[in-house]
């Protein structure tokens, strides 16, 4: 290197200025100054097998609706558990903090992997059972994707991004291509569909065309580098990847292959009759959210900023994105971290300078088939000329007050 | 799709058959055959804000070398933890079992992140602290990067994979270039080195080439989504992608601009007195073991397996990954899962059909750069020229004995 002193601004693009920005500690630091804790965690035999997070970070998921709550007693009380995305940096959720579609509240299966069993029947030339240790033989894949529930939708009401947005999440899941599966059972000609079906009796079948089974779908063991977590589907669920998150079968243990459309208990959102419509409105649109600085955050003053945030597609990857930060007069490139995979949570980033007026955020991502994240009068259009509820993957303004909080600006 | 039967076997490929080895559980299955668990997991509030895996799931980290233990009383007695990796599946280390390279036995600094505080000082324009909050302001990156200790090495007595190479894991770090601190805090002409120091007493202190810290050097506060866990230096550490483990400092606490090579308590591994060899040492060769089949497991009969494995190098991408199913005379390019990353473990993965006899499976990586895994006898040669002990990259040979059992085959 041996460098003659770098620009101490040339990092920072679009003019925004990080000295101007930043309240720094110090400027003539002494020894004394830093951390030498004299306490230590004690190590145990837990603690080496494994490890724990700081108790010092308390990011948490929430029941969800907002209100809700674990109902130990309650068997069967439906409510969702909600992601921390406030807090989240890159692009895996950790599987702690995953958000869970549930239908017995609280409750999950508790299922010995020894026992558990893949069945493949219906119009197939040869049905088939699979042990979980047939599975882990079979030639396996690894890939990062999202699952998200359809009912993820921000209201006016929703104090937090975890509240408007907390039902997506991102991990890098491991297992073997269902078209693997389905080939060595041998799909007859008039086998369209398939029904999937888990161990939760409400919830758990959904119809998914041949066309999808055959290309990207994913019976997967595997999430962020160890075994399928009890409230994801432990130990084995369907990946289907794009497609809203009630398609992601949990505990997995039946595929029928079927020569229609069926309507299953999953469908309620697809009440439309007629199948095509309904197939159509399975994938997630293209999709974007602010997660710093987002509603219920506090920016401590002006200054220097970056902003991040998440875009995802069940169209593909997100190949754009775009940041206003005056309510979306001005539209700026975000840059996009890294690779942006198929069907997968994308970071963004974007460098901003607050001038300390009240202002709007806005995010808009655009995936790699065109699809264009729309505004929320768009959406509310489309759905009053459905008369359906459906997906709302509208773009979602956070108002920075003008002493530095931020607030939900749905209206 | 509609398909007509599509072919069974076009997936495999190298000719093995999948049809052959597997003892598939029944042509004819019953629903009666299906799991349908009567027993739940009761939902409590800790599970809803942080989840946790199966009970069923017992994978764990180990105290390294292998007998040594967890020793609450003893503080400051030296043990490495080590990571399952016969189990890992995908790229990604779970941070509960990430591998922990420790100078204090089973004890951890516990810092309030509220409280520490990181300093850059020596030969620069401007002396800086960060706070944590200071930090999270600035412009971050995500990357995967794998961290391993030089000293991990297989030997004869070891039994495992764990044993053998657990010292090595990789997870999605998020956190602020070096680069941009160093530039914030100007790095003079003389400034040809820096010392990076953590919290921890004896070890911790380092010294890294400018060149290396203005690269891609990070400061990290994030791991795989989540805060920078405990064992592996919250709520800060320093990533020197491709080096060897004790340069990325945990807790990290000071980073001093200097104008020469400090020999520091971590330059114990390399006294080779000449500073440039000293630097050149740093780098991670190209490496490779294959995690399933490896010793201590068993294949329960001949026929089809897929082998898996973790390629990983210092230099760069991992370009390249061959397997050998004969102890070493033929090789067979292995698949590689994805994206290799720069300085990231890398899945490989290689069909196999095994006939039943006795064999040596091997694997070998080559990174971007052309440099090639070598075998053990190479390895061997250059450390007694050196006549110093450093890393070991060697090839690792698992012998598949006629029962299935897998064994350690180096001598």
């Amino acid at each position: 290197m041996g460098s003659t002193r770098p620009d101490r601004r040339g990092f920072l693009k679009g003019g925004a200025a990080l000295a101007g920005g930043l309240t720094l500690g110090a400027t003539e630091p002494a020894f004394g100054q830093l951390p030498n804790p004299d306490t230590y965690i004690k190590g145990t035999d837990d603690l080496v097998a494994y490890g724990s997070r700081s108790h010092h970070v308390t990011s948490a998921r929430i029941a969800h609706p907002p209100g809700s709550q674990a109902s130990p007693d309650a068997f069967g009380k439906l409510f969702h558990i909600a992601s921390p995305l406030q807090d989240s940096v890159g692009m895996i959720t950790p599987s702690s903090l995953h958000f869970v579609g549930t239908t017995r509240g609280s409750f999950v299966p508790d299922i010995n992997p020894r026992e558990h069993r893949l069945m493949f029947h219906g119009l197939v030339d040869r049905p088939l059972v699979f042990t979980m240790e047939d599975l882990r033989r079979l030639p396996s894949v690894t890939r990062p994707h999202f699952v998200e529930c359809a009912g993820n939708r921000s209201r006016t009401q929703h104090k937090t991004v975890q509240e408007s947005h907390g039902m997506t999440s991102c991990a890098e899941w491991t297992g073997v291509l269902l078209s693997t599966l389905l080939k060595e059972a041998g799909v007859k000609d008039a086998g369209k569909w398939i029904v999937a079906e888990g161990v939760e009796e409400v919830k758990g079948a959904s119809s998914i065309p041949m066309e999808k089974a055959m290309d990207d779908c994913l019976v997967a063991y595997g999430m962020n580098g160890e075994a399928v977590r009890p409230q994801n589907g432990f130990p084995l669920r369907l990946l289907v990847p794009g497609f809203e998150g009630i398609f992601n079968s949990k505990y997995l243990r039946r595929i029928k292959v079927v020569d229609r459309y069926y309507m299953t208990y999953n469908d309620f959102g697809h009440l439309t009759r007629d199948p095509d419509t309904a197939a159509l409105g399975y994938q997630i649109g293209p999709k974007s959210v602010i997660t710093f600085p987002s509603a219920g955050q506090q920016l401590p003053d002006r200054g220097f900023y970056e902003i991040s945030g998440l875009a995802w597609s069940g169209g593909g990857a997100v190949a754009r994105v775009e940041v206003s930060t005056d309510g979306g007069r001005r539209w700026n490139d975000a840059e996009i971290q890294g690779t942006a995979h198929r069907m997968a949570h994308t970071r963004f980033r974007y460098q901003w300078n607050w001038d300390g007026q009240e202002t709007e955020l806005l995010s808009r991502s655009t995936d790699e088939i065109g699809q264009v994240q729309p505004m929320r009068d768009q959406v509310r259009e489309h759905f009053n000329s459905r008369g359906v509820p459906g997906q709302d993957n509208s773009i979602q303004p956070w108002r920075i007050a003008s002493d530095g909080s931020v607030h939900n600006a749905i209206t």
